[in-house]
């Protein structure tokens, strides 16, 4: 599937986080080799991400938890900063009743993108990460993405074994410009 | 059709809003004599205002506005108070671009429910009332409405001239008591 | 409702019908002066009709019926007349499990049409026709039609008392030309 | 994942079929050694297949066409034999446009069951059956199943190696008993 980038690139960078929401402590990517991990970047106020990808990150939760997927939502707030901080996140969060774990990705000083997601270079919310079990990232996809395709790339991952090294970065960037937020994405300022 | 009330009872009470979005100048529902008039009071982290009543909001606004339906939002806050204020709610409104005006149902002092809520006796949210032309609250509906039937209710009132007298309020609860938000409501605590 | 035609126009045509389903007599429009009809002329090979227009007449059925609308299926077989015949129709109908009286158009000797499909003028499935209490077409649409919309104006309908005469046809006829079968509706060669 | 039988098991049964629609020659599964296999068994009139089954095969063919799955549909009627026959199913096909090949299941002698369906001992319709690239069942399900947990299944088997030999045949019903067509499913009388 072309759609995956090869096996044996660069290691994911590590999630700067310092409060969790649905889980009882630090998450770190290094703790998760040997496991498929899908990372979920959404803004708690972005359509595309309420209507799409955070139903999605809970489905695949539900679907592949038992067969070795992790899933971990990141508040990568770069807009709205003002109304969208911890407080606001754990209301919301507990209105939709997310079960995955939720971290808050940390503010970047003098820069309204937080760290981590300057660190995978993600342009905008819902934006979604696959790391296979090397730790590599093996897909970056921003905006909507199909379920049945979805399902055929962590489907590809699963089947790999833990022998791999990293992978390089494929960043996909299929949402085109313009407004910051239409109905399936958010856009950040470059 | 038994799902609205009888003309020729009591006014709808006054709207208790001091800020407005996406229009000019205060709203009055007395200056709307002669218009049907939907009233969606919701709030920005209610989920199934999100999924389903502001949705149908925006499509009653687009589908009837100019066959006399004036559709007015009220952001009806009774839980989260601390995170859901005129900021946050105007970030909100842009990211999702309602076309629709939106007051701000005013605060009661001492109680955690908004004045218009406590006057129209509001359970929770997503609330629609039906106001006919006389100016009489017709249908008052917790939680989702199918659109079919909301279509014909409108139907009906479009269809009565405006020399009816004000109607008995009708107020329908047909959410199941149970945890604050399910999928389709949250419901306030008496 | 500009989508509605006046009131007071020509009577709707009778239905040449031979043979129902689902019902255990013969429907004629005269006995039901009084009433709201929806009558939704449909093919059981157009994509269109099983996908939309049959579950929404399913619907306007269930939701209205009580209130005094009438729902009737037509087959209006225009292509495929060797494998739609009665004996399919009625394979067809029992896997569905319609609940509302379906008639079988009349085929016109020497010409692919049917009759009632023919009186009406309908350009292809499916198509939806109102007809008043009076006994009048007051809408005709070709395709897809919004719930919304469509119960707008059955609520109109159903607020109107039965003293009207009857009324002009409203030919609506919104699908593009093209191949046969579309998404939404299949088109007859005039 | 538990979905999949695991490798090694037994060779998926030959296809008995003699027409085949939107194909111009014969298929056969050892010709398609080396590929994944979608098999779909359906029947014309059963709604669980036109609303979820043949629009699911549709999209596997499209999102996976390129990437070695081969989306193969049987129309393997067990009832309404009279007038679901090829002629019907040609008229089917063509109003729906499937893009992938359908082939037509060999009746059997003095049974309603046809050929194929007997060998693969489905239940009903629709049922799809997954076959690796070795040419083993590895998956078979009756009714409905959800995009993302069949992408998953495909990318598993899509990343296997053709050096297996053949599997196990995984029955899975999980359709419950009761009227022989429901929402998502058809069942034969066995």
């Amino acid at each position: 599937m072309a759609l995956l980038a090869s096996r044996g690139g660069l290691p994911a960078p590590a999630l700067m986080v310092d409060q969790w929401l649905n889980w009882p402590e630090p998450l770190q990517l290094d703790q998760l080799r040997g496991k498929v991990v899908l990372l979920h970047a959404f803004q708690m106020l972005c359509p595309g991400c309420i209507a799409h990808g955070l139903p999605q990150a809970e489905h695949v939760h539900r679907a592949f938890g038992r067969d070795g997927v992790v899933v971990i939502g990141l508040h990568t707030v770069f807009e709205h900063h003002a109304v969208t901080g911890p407080e606001a996140l754990r209301a919301f969060n507990h209105e939709y009743r997310w079960s995955f774990p939720i971290g808050i990705d940390r503010a970047a000083p003098g820069s309204s993108i937080p760290m981590t997601m300057r660190a995978y270079d993600l342009q905008g919310t819902p934006s979604l990460v696959l790391i296979d079990r090397a730790g590599a990232i093996r897909l970056q996809h921003l905006g909507r993405i199909d379920d049945l395709v979805l399902g055929g790339a962590i489907g590809r991952l699963l089947a790999e074994d833990e022998n791999a090294s990293t992978a390089m970065v494929a960043d996909r960037r299929e949402v085109a410009e313009g407004p910051k937020c239409g109905p399936d994405a958010c856009l950040r300022q470059s």
